[in-house]
């Protein structure tokens, strides 16, 4: 699977180039800047070494998107339309579309334990106003610390949760069984984005009470798989 | 500890009152009828029998909270604002509320899966404009599956999540350690009640996608605790 993550660079972004290429897939690091989304790529190689099984590679958001078969989308809140409106010309027919992003209220100066409001409803819904209908997407993997990421040895014993397009959530299905020690849980429509992004500021609040590193994660009890 | 529970013949306040009766702590189920909260806790009773160790009575809800130390409001979200408009006169000085109302938008006609906005923020942060700063408040016990509660048989294995005024969600945590097998999460200040209000939404349509009873709940991960 040839896997696009545009704001690579980012945390998230790259905690999941790591996970991904550590479990055999194709991750291309997208950045604003080439140069850049290079300098990432060569930092998971040497993170990684012999544990790279997949390939990574690094290039503009708009490059990386072409031939992708799967878009993540980790870009901070605040550059989220223009980076949409910057790449949905470069989607393929096919790709999926899995948005990330979070509207943490400390994106604008805020706090990290709140909330911005989308009109739309929720970061995701946004997502899909700016790209339409017909592109496949779903929104997930919101409270999965960046930091838990990158060390690989690290079971992640937690759940991601998706919500979006049915196709779109079984292909970030696919996804998450790369993430060793993760499970998917299906939350449904986009509509649902708005909980699951909110759960982030509450997991950073967590985070700062518990004085966590590299932090919590969500398990939904009471599921038979 | 004498925990009244308003709205205690609806399936949470309900289940609330078997396990903290079974905990050996004094449930007092409140009602707007007297008589429908005799008849729940002569149910409770029936229910318990011998596994009864603590006690269980019924009462109208102005008085039930009158010499209560704890007192649960688990009430529809339709009628929170009146109910706590009718009993806030009756608080005891040194009593702790603990809100647990979820306004879903099944409350309203709407899907079971889906909030409706609060002016305040939330159903907890309404509560608070009412009873003022001087009750000690907090807002929990969201994502605790009535049918989980019931069975006291079954260890809850989910965590309990709690926001409010400091002092109030130390009292909270102590009515969770009451049942088995949950755990108490801080979650720091009322304002989160949002967040932790919508997760109920979020575990009906997991229960319902997934044909889960009694249905999900939620753990945090990586907590040492």
């Amino acid at each position: 699977m040839r896997i696009a993550i545009v704001g690579g660079t980012g945390g998230l972004g790259y905690g999941l180039a790591v996970r991904l290429a550590a479990a055999g897939q194709d991750a291309v690091i997208g950045s604003r800047s080439a140069d850049r989304a290079h300098a990432a790529a060569e930092r998971v190689k040497a993170l990684l070494g012999p544990k790279l099984l997949g390939s990574v590679e690094g290039g503009a958001n708009a490059e990386v998107v072409k031939d992708a078969t799967v878009v993540m989308v980790t870009v901070p809140f605040p550059g989220q339309a223009d980076t949409y409106k910057a790449i949905k010309s470069s989607f393929g027919p096919n790709a999926t579309v899995i948005d990330c992003t979070v509207p943490l209220a400390s994106e604008v100066g805020g706090r990290p334990t709140r909330m911005l409001g989308v009109w739309e409803g929720s970061a995701a819904q946004q997502a899909r106003s700016i790209v339409g209908r017909e592109v496949k997407l779903a929104s997930g993997f919101h409270t999965i610390m960046a930091g838990t990421l990158e060390a690989t040895d690290i079971s992640l014993d937690q759940d991601v949760l998706i919500c979006g397009d049915p196709e779109a959530r079984k292909v970030a299905a696919e996804i998450v069984g790369f993430l060793a020690g993760a499970r998917c849980v299906d939350c449904g429509g986009l509509e649902t984005a708005r909980i699951l992004e909110s759960m982030t500021a509450l997991l950073i609040g967590i985070n700062g009470r518990y004085k966590l590193h590299p932090g919590a994660g969500i398990r939904i009890t009471g599921l038979l798989t």
